[in-house]
């Protein structure tokens, strides 16, 4: 019975994941899904993402959170495309959540949708929003053992950011062990280091970007793949 | 439909919960539900209280994970009574699987058991484990805004662990801030600063635990109160 109704509503998510997928698609809009546990930074590099490429195409972000506006505060700095979305006790956005937010986004001005999932490293792993592609970060003060503990997330995700990198000399952490088990799991996986605090790693992730939306205004994704 | 399957689910385990409870202090084990994100130091702290702890009294440990055994690994370093549930996809613990690592546990050589939840901020909050306390743990790399994001472990807590203390200099986070937002969602709540680094805090952590299974021997639980 349980996982019945489990299934069901995994189907309803996946109908409307599809229907968002089609209408980003339809309207030029590349999308990203970011995961990551709460606090690994994925707020602080987006403002650096945004702070670099809104210069060249038009960026929105839907942000998820239990409660409080404070991500979206931040982003607004930076974009007027920001919707907030708070789920209360859930754990992970849903496709439903994302198709309110698109509603509420122009989307004729967006070359580019980053969707900043809710700080968990489990649930968001398993709903599809209708994103492009899936990015999952981690980072150095959250040990060099979470790929390992949290391989669905490597196994789902398109590409690894390793965050907080400048912290590097101040943790116990070996980028080594890391990699290993990154590629014990997905041995074709990239594994980005980044830093929000110091910029570590921007071009190659805006390059990155660019591939998924050319700031052409054309508003075509190109080698854009359906990830779930 | 899925409300009501998923209550008959949190009733099972709220009745699992209790038998867990009535057992526990029936065989006259004090017991700790510790809560917080993948990587807030969850493990390293268990090691540090271990290793001043089993001294004194005889301490267990229950450990979530959804993959790997690394962490009862390196909790057996300090205690032979330690058992690994592996989650699978499971985003926390609930009182079943805490059942099953009862039943694998020489109870009666326990005066204290640590539940280290799965690494995760949101789920572990609404399921009863048949604990005495819970504790939440946030660390200052996560930054000051996890409170106020994630209030409803605040809610839950008993007592909060800062960890990551001696990191300070090296982030930014107020801790101003972060106590004021703890304060505006549970007035009542104790912060303890931590550092499983340094040993900052170990003290006041190890009287508090004292005060829920006192090292007499005797088995008897003091001032325990439900929780859920």
């Amino acid at each position: 019975m349980k996982i019945q109704v489990v299934e069901n509503v995994q189907k309803v998510n996946d109908e409307v994941a599809a229907e968002n997928r089609a209408e980003l698609r339809a309207r030029g809009v590349a999308s990203v899904n970011l995961m990551g546990s709460p606090g690994c930074g994925k707020t602080a590099w987006l403002e650096r993402t945004l702070e670099v490429l809104t210069a060249e195409m038009g960026v929105g972000v839907i942000t998820g959170d239990l409660t409080t506006t404070r991500d979206a505060e931040r982003i607004e700095d930076f974009t007027p495309h920001v919707v907030q979305i708070n789920t209360g006790r859930g754990c992970h956005l849903e496709a439903h959540q994302v198709r309110q937010g698109l509603q509420r986004l122009d989307l004729d001005a967006l070359d580019l949708l980053v969707i900043e999932n809710v700080g968990n490293l489990i649930c968001p792993v398993s709903w599809d929003l209708g994103q492009d592609r899936k990015v999952g970060m981690f980072s150095v003060t959250e040990g060099d053992d979470k790929p390992a503990k949290h391989p669905y997330v490597v196994l789902a995700a398109d590409l690894i950011l390793l965050n907080k990198i400048d912290l590097l000399p101040h943790v116990r952490f070996s980028r080594e062990r890391f990699q290993e088990d990154v590629r014990a799991i997905r041995g074709d996986m990239d594994v980005l280091d980044v830093s929000a605090t110091e910029g570590t790693g921007m071009d190659t992730w805006i390059d990155w970007l660019r591939t998924l939306a050319p700031a052409t205004g054309t508003g075509q994704v190109v080698g854009a793949k359906t990830t779930d």
